[in-house]
């Protein structure tokens, strides 16, 4: 069984960020399909054939995305339809859905919309609740050419595509493919470098499994401040290959004891308001070279706002004075990057704002701003509660993005380990 | 002439996003080399060998990412080599700054490092600053069944391959490839929908225009809130055609106006930004359901200090009383979502921060939390100033992060707009 992904469009090939080969293909894996090949092309009819035909011959599953809009250079439908040799056709009740979804958000449907509502021949339209573009799944006989047995057409842009993905599509390949015999967890940490993770777990992962028909796999995927470890594995006997595989994850996390977060689609985020709530306590932000972000972040959660009260960005020093209560002398003395003005920043934030956690980060984010003394990267960070007073230094060696970010995150990440204390 | 990028990394098939092609499909577009076709493949030896194949075939350039660690999982370096039917041979030079880079962090260089000093016969080493592995560009000579004349290998964490492409290899190729005749301009709208982009600018689309050797193509980007709209040519005269792309650029942003925010790399903060700057004006932000995404975005750009003096994340009803000073008979009587709500946060952050500008965003990003009359996606953004006084409405139609994005994004939206009149 073997899964192919085609993500059509110039501007992927133009500079455009892609997250669809990612979102697609973790999503794949959960239900037990590996992803052989991810190919992306231009817009243009020659080369989407030739991908398209060498794709025919060699997968058993094709999820294509992209070239589902109305515009002229959205020939992806009737590109399939012409290698598959296939008419397309006016699907009235899909017009009638695409004619609604303007309806209801009072926007005039363009003629370009009508192309929208053409389904290829034997195709199912696949409801698309945040866009005007459905998406189709077609299920084919295979022959001496044609390996493909299912072909799957999604719109470009995630927002559309990854809930149909999800509430559609995921559902019907998983009762038509998904053996449930394979699994994938993911366990994330943070603070901890690549090659520690990976000495710390060596052992763990040089061992020979035994699985009948099956396989135990290890993968590390870094990102900034970040390392996930992946653990897949499959086997004929699903209690068995589940059993061991929930045992490894364990072993893994024992290991890497408090740097390990969170497991599977969870983020650092909601770990932390997962925490607050249980401890039931609330947290003020004053935040400076973050500028809004650790705030942001907070909030990213949906019910934050049962223990997230407000932040404050005091970017310029007067708003620091007049609105945080930071004194003059201290800005002065020590300067606004400094661990005495981290501190002040948390404790009023918290009075202010009658939180239980207060929260201070001021930095040197770049790329302008740094002295040899307090160079660019240069973070502090300060947790005040009733009981605990504490001021973390920190040297990102990052572009301006990453320092706010990773700034960002090990606040969020301070504060998750002082309520695990 | 025909470039091609694989990657190469069973982590990118299943989760890890990759950010390798948008980064070298940009930075190969500057130079006026278009990707053809970009390919992800696991790190298995018989799929590479296929997709090396295919690619040997039909490009002339290919770029290659990933696979060139130390560990057993690194096979592109003999892949490469077989399917060319080339030795690997030891390369002293490169073996000693591999051990350079292990001396000067005082760590301790593994016998699996000794493979990274293997190059393939006639390819020459491509140093990397920031890691173990170099890269290594290989000229060939075509025939029958090659048509790649170079190819390019590079480690595939961005950290390492982003400065080894700008630095080394793209000026080995702009001087080899690069012909200056093609240019890529890029125009950024807001609030204008993809198929009124489309309409608006049709004719100059379709119209066939005359550039000899050459063509200019156009293509459309839509994220969130906002269109792109790419123009790229090629002709044999490079004034000619850089001429022609100017006018049809001009052409274009007089169809579509105040939509159009800027060009090229410039971003909407940006913008926003360097018109807060020309008018001497600052601002501070008092927002509610974009959570303190507003202030991050205006932060994002180097010296925001200069124009944004700071904001007050209130999430809950507490907070918008004590610090932003919103009447508590105006959150009852009208909701915290409510035109009256914003033009007081508004209004109370602009005297409290001493800005120009007060801007306020209230609004409901769901899940929960909607009403038939406030529905998740409604959302207020009021701006005040000394002779300006003005509450927008919104209804976003998408996920709790899309209405946040799209929320920020309309107010900075609304704020340039204010600027321009």
């Amino acid at each position: 069984m073997r899964s192919e992904i085609i993500c059509v469009g110039t501007e992927l090939l133009l500079g455009k960020a892609n997250t669809n080969v990612s979102f697609l293909s973790e999503k794949l894996a959960h239900i037990g399909l590996k992803v052989g090949l991810a190919t992306t092309v231009n817009d243009d009819r020659a080369e989407m054939i030739e991908v398209l035909k060498n794709a025919l011959g060699r997968s058993q599953l094709l999820i294509i995305t992209g070239g589902l809009g109305p515009t002229f250079d959205d020939i992806t439908r009737e590109t399939v339809a012409e290698v598959l040799g296939k008419k397309l056709v006016f699907d009235r009740p899909t017009f009638q859905s695409v004619a609604a979804f303007f309806a209801k958000r009072n926007m005039e449907m363009l003629k370009s919309h009508e192309k929208q509502a053409l389904l290829i021949e034997s195709a199912t339209a696949i409801p698309n609740e945040m866009g005007t573009a459905p998406g189709q799944i077609i299920f084919l006989e295979t022959n001496k050419e044609i390996a493909v047995e299912t072909i799957v057409l999604l719109p470009g842009p995630p927002t559309e595509m990854q809930p149909m993905m999800t509430k559609t599509v995921l559902p019907l390949l998983k009762e038509k493919y998904g053996t449930g015999i394979t699994k994938v967890e993911r366990i994330h940490t943070i603070g901890i470098s690549e090659s520690r993770v990976e000495e710390a777990i060596k052992e763990i992962v040089e061992r020979e499994y035994k699985l009948e028909g099956g396989s135990l796999c290890f993968s590390l995927i870094a990102s900034p401040g970040m390392v996930d470890i992946v653990i897949s594995g499959s086997g004929k006997n699903e209690l068995l290959s589940e059993n061991l595989i929930r045992k490894t994850k364990n072993e893994i996390k024992e290991k890497l004891g408090a740097a390990v977060y969170g497991e599977n689609d969870v983020t650092l985020s909601q770990v932390l308001g997962q925490l607050l709530m249980k401890k039931r306590m609330t947290i003020g932000v004053a935040e400076s070279c973050t500028g809004g972000l650790v705030s942001k972040m907070i909030t990213d959660v949906a019910g934050s706002s049962l223990y997230f009260k407000g932040g404050i960005t005091a970017y310029s020093n007067t708003v620091k004075q007049t609105i945080l209560g930071i004194k003059k002398e201290d800005l002065e003395k020590e300067g606004a990057v400094s661990s005495s003005v981290a501190l002040s920043m948390a404790k009023n934030i918290r009075t202010q704002l009658r939180t239980h956690i207060g929260l201070g980060i001021t930095g040197i984010a770049g790329p302008g701003g740094g002295t040899v003394a307090k160079p660019v990267g240069l973070v502090y960070t300060a947790i005040v509660t009733d009981n605990y007073e504490k001021c973390f230094q920190y040297m990102f060696a990052d572009n301006r993005q990453g320092v706010r970010e990773k700034a960002a995150l090990f606040a969020l990440e301070a504060v998750r380990r002082m309520l695990l204390e």
